[in-house]
């Protein structure tokens, strides 16, 4: 079996059959990953560059554990200290790279397309770790998992989005892989984070009332609200947020079943989740991490050539 | 053989035979690092994340070695470019890497017992690189190491911690391992950085006269003053600090026995020793850097359950 | 065969047959880089130290990539981070990594001379990867493995190199090395980039105009305009520059017969190089790129005693 794509650079260009590929071979490798020796040769040889323009704790070091327990050497590249800083253009770094004969590159971008941009130029299979506004599809991959182990199942399962839908590219990957496999989807959140053609656009429904969106779901998918965004009037502020659009204990115990809570990470505790949440039995935020790990093997295994 | 700990927090909590221990593998390893292939496989599988949230050259550089000579894989993590940044707590970062299934996790914080504070809510090994100003373990196990090689033993030997006694992690935990296996230990520096409750609070002898100090001992363990330690008029000036507590060429010559110049590094030269004291044929000062990656070795392999 | 020399510091120290050497070794490290499997176990259990106190993106993968490939065990240390900020000396910071029983440092300061100071102080295998205005010994060799991969030798071969000669450690060891091979070479750039001394000093032809140094030679080795030189009334601005000694694609086609066109990297398109020359059938700068990755491994490999 092999994916239908030479890269990933997002969940919108790939089958559902795909994504059933990707999940079942992550499923293998969390094997791996209980197992005393977490170690497979898998991709001895094979020489990865994670290409990291934007900061980024986890996702860095969850690409960086999947390389090196599939056994390929890393090169780290982040964009302070380089070459960008002295007006280099992307393609150009890029290229550079490329040319000391890479086979994979995993990459973070501000700019969304940045990484469908050089799958036109370059040779080597690239992993979009998060690019813009656009997609972060080994983060929607990753939630798959975590809620197929919860319900063993993705069709049918009800999901709602909450929090800042119109800049997010972890909502988008989700979105799009959550429809391809049959789950139900809503998004949550205020009315100048989720504009009203934003329904059409995802095909998906939008509901601005917490209490009724959790009401209705099986699993809440919290977005992390960006700071940054305070100044921009989307929101008046995070204490505003959090009364509205917060999660906390007493809101979870008025709902008429129990809910699984998620988040990307990292989390605001006492903006939009309180710490009694994501501490909660509700919470799989930890195993999302953990599924992080499998999920990007997985992904670099399959577009490695080497199955 | 095993530690009566899990975890390497401080040498408070070692018992006097996990310190031989430690100092007898250590010992062993140093041959190994004798030899032209410097590599043993011993931690091959088990992964390591040095997790840095403190600028520090050599720790860090030391432990990586420790680490990839025992075959260990390593992830490095500094706080700068980290989700720290964005506002993440401490526990929540800990807590996503250590999802990932990490084995050990060696750690630099400012903060003093930030390390016990994740020994409480983790499963992992941790290793306490230097907490603020309260211990710095394993420096304490490398400057004994290379007493014994000077001494043959420690017991009896006569120590003077000289300097900034007050904020330095490094003299806190010589103090701990000093006294714990039997050496004597005076303390010496300007009374505005040794308090006099200090004296009944370590246990020791407190000498404000260098020269006594210096006449006295066996061995001089001279610590770094913290240059932005000079706004907090402490001491008046970097100069002042040197012409009273400075070691220089001429006062080692005045004393009746040549004495041994240890020093934790990096050394301001000219403040608190002459650059012909630090290079001189008593000072075991590059001896004590060899002996880090021993000591470092010998904490990772004991900690790791491998043998 | 081995080198003359226990260093790589700078061409100037290089015979001939160094030079020889060092470009067939690494024309047999190139076929292994055309190979799936890319890597040779010819310097496992040793381990280099890459010390970068100015930032390189490009020359610090190169290096990473030759070590990695070569399976030895690469520690990184960059100025930002490191004691050096805390005033450490220069020999501290390196006696002290070398205490630990490194085998090989690749460095890069910002003075000229520092890999030539350390070299008489410390035992390690010591590589040049950039000092100051002297020399970059790994570029020209990386230069000249490109050149003779287009003519075949680089005896006759006619070299321009054209820009900021006076401040380029790239131009200097690009002199030395092509003048000892044999190879004729002329300097061409502004008066003020181009001292009339110079012509003496490096017993090279100075050509003023860039048309004429064009038409003379078969390759034109173009170099980076450093930006921060702009506010050193050298050159009045960078369109001035591009005007003047800019190379487009109808100077090109004006010469007389196709010239091979390199870059060290980064470009500025736009100020040295045009974009449609750079990325033309004439340049050879990503083939550069290939072939510092291929180099660096021949110099280490030739430098570690283990052929």
């Amino acid at each position: 079996m092999a994916l239908s794509t030479r890269h990933l650079l997002g969940i919108k260009d790939l089958t559902a059959e795909d994504i059933s590929l990707i999940l079942q071979t992550a499923q293998q490798f969390k094997e791996v990953l209980q197992r005393p020796i977490k170690k497979v040769p898998s991709l001895r040889d094979i020489t990865i560059v994670n290409l990291f323009f934007e900061n980024s704790t986890r996702t860095r070091i969850s690409f960086e554990l999947a390389e090196k327990r599939l056994s390929a050497d890393t090169i780290n590249f982040t964009a302070s200290g380089s070459s960008v800083s002295k007006g280099e253009t992307l393609l150009d770094t890029v290229n550079n790279i490329l040319s000391m004969k890479v086979d994979m590159v995993v990459m973070r971008h501000s700019a969304s397309g940045a990484p469908h941009f050089l799958a036109k130029h370059i040779p080597a299979a690239i992993i979009n770790a998060g690019d813009g506004i656009n997609e972060h599809p080994t983060q929607a991959l990753l939630d798959a998992l975590s809620i197929m182990e919860q319900f063993g199942t993705l069709k049918g399962v009800r999901v709602a989005i909450i929090g800042d839908i119109m800049h997010s590219r972890v909502a988008q990957s989700n979105i799009y892989l959550l429809k391809k496999m049959g789950a139900e989807v809503i998004v949550c959140g205020p009315p100048t984070l989720i504009p009203k053609y934003m329904e059409e656009a995802f095909n998906v429904r939008v509901e601005y009332n917490l209490q009724k969106a959790l009401e209705w779901c099986d699993v809440a998918n919290v977005l992390r609200i960006q700071l940054e965004r305070q100044n921009q009037v989307l929101f008046s502020s995070l204490r505003e947020y959090n009364l509205v659009y917060g999660i906390n204990r007493r809101l979870l115990e008025s709902l008429p079943k129990k809910i699984t809570i998620m988040h990307p990470g990292p989390i605001n505790r006492g903006v939009e989740l309180d710490s009694d949440v994501a501490d909660s039995d509700q919470s799989i935020i930890l195993q999302q991490v953990e599924n992080g790990v499998a999920v990007r093997m997985a992904v670099l295994y399959l577009l490695s050539n080497r199955q």
